[in-house]
C-alpha cells in the first residue's frame, strides 16, 4: 500500500461524519446521494458497526480533516471455494480537487488489504468502461460483465 | 414470475441439504466447490440464517426433491440513494439435465422479486460475456465491467 500524504488519514466512517457533510459531498461525485436525515444516518452507522465482519465503510481525510475519498469493502460468505469469502469493493469516490495524490489507488489497495486480512479468495467491483484503466493500475483485471435491473 | 413445472419447488437452502450432495453437485457446474465438511456447512447455514435480511440462499428442486438449480440474493445497505439497498445476485447454476424448463429465468425472476420486497433500488450481477443474452432475456441490461483481484 503506497503512503498517504502527510496529515492524511485512512479510517472508518463514524456518526460524527454527519456534521460537515463532506462524506455526502464526496459520494455525490459518484452518484445520487439523496436525503439522509441525521437519525437515518446514525441508524445506518449502527447497522454497519453491528456487522463489522461484513461492512467496512472507509474514508480518506486530508490534513484539514476533511473527507476527500470514500470506499466500502463488504465481505460475502459463500459456499463455493470451500466456504470461501469474496470482498466487494463499492462506492469509490475521490474529490477532483485532490487529484494527483494517488488517493484512489491508496483507497483500493487498503480495501484489498482488508479483504486479504479477512481471508477472501478474491476482490471484485463493477465500474464504467472509462475506469477500467485506473483499476488495471490498481492490479485488477477484467473478469466479466455487470448486468443490472432497476426498479 | 413464470410458473415452475408441477412438483418443482423454489425454497431456501437448509442444513438437510448436506445429505444428498445435490446442492454441491449443482454448484460445481458453475465453479470450484471444494471440500466442505458437515460441521462447516452447518455453521454457514447458521451464519446465513442469523442474517436473513442479507442472505437469501435459494434452490429449485425437481419432482424427485433433487436440487437442480441454485441462486443467492444478498442485500447490501448503502448510504447513496437516500440510504438505499442493492440486491446482489450470485452463484446461479442450473443442472444441464433440466434444460428447456426456464429454471434459470424462474430463479432470476424469483430473486428479483425478493429484492423488490426488500426495497432494493436495483439488482446487479456479474457474468461471463457468453451469458449476457440469457440475462437480457431475464429483463436485465449491461451496466458496466466487472474487475477482479485474486489472492
Ligand atoms: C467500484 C465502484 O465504486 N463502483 C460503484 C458502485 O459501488 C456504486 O454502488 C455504483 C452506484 O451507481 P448507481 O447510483 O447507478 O447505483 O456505481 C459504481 O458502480
Ligand atoms: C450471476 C452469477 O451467478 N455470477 C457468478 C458469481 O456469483 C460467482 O461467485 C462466480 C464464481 O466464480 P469464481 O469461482 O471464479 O469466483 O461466478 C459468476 O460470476
Amino acid at each position: 500500500v503506497p503512503a498517504l500524504p502527510q496529515g492524511y488519514n485512512f479510517r472508518r466512517v463514524g456518526k460524527e461524519d454527519f456534521q460537515d457533510k463532506n462524506l455526502f459531498k464526496t459520494l455525490s461525485i459518484l452518484t445520487t446521494v439523496g436525503d439522509i436525515p441525521e437519525p437515518k444516518f446514525h441508524a445506518l452507522i449502527d447497522y454497519w458497526n453491528d456487522r463489522k465482519e461484513i461492512y467496512n465503510p472507509m474514508v480518506i481525510t486530508n490534513a484539514e480533516n476533511v473527507i476527500i475519498a470514500t470506499g466500502m469493502l463488504f465481505v460475502e460468505h459463500k459456499l463455493i471455494h470451500g466456504g470461501g469469502k469474496v470482498g466487494h469493493v463499492e462506492d469509490i469516490s475521490v474529490n477532483p480537487s485532490e487529484q494527483g495524490k494517488k488517493l484512489g489507488l491508496i483507497m483500493i489497495r487498503n480495501l484489498i488489504q482488508i479483504a486479504q486480512n479477512e481471508g477472501c479468495y478474491k476482490v471484485i467491483l463493477d465500474c464504467d468502461e472509462k475506469n477500467v484503466k485506473f483499476y488495471e493500475k490498481c492490479g485488477m483485471k477484467i473478469e466479466g460483465v455487470e448486468m443490472g435491473y432497476r426498479f
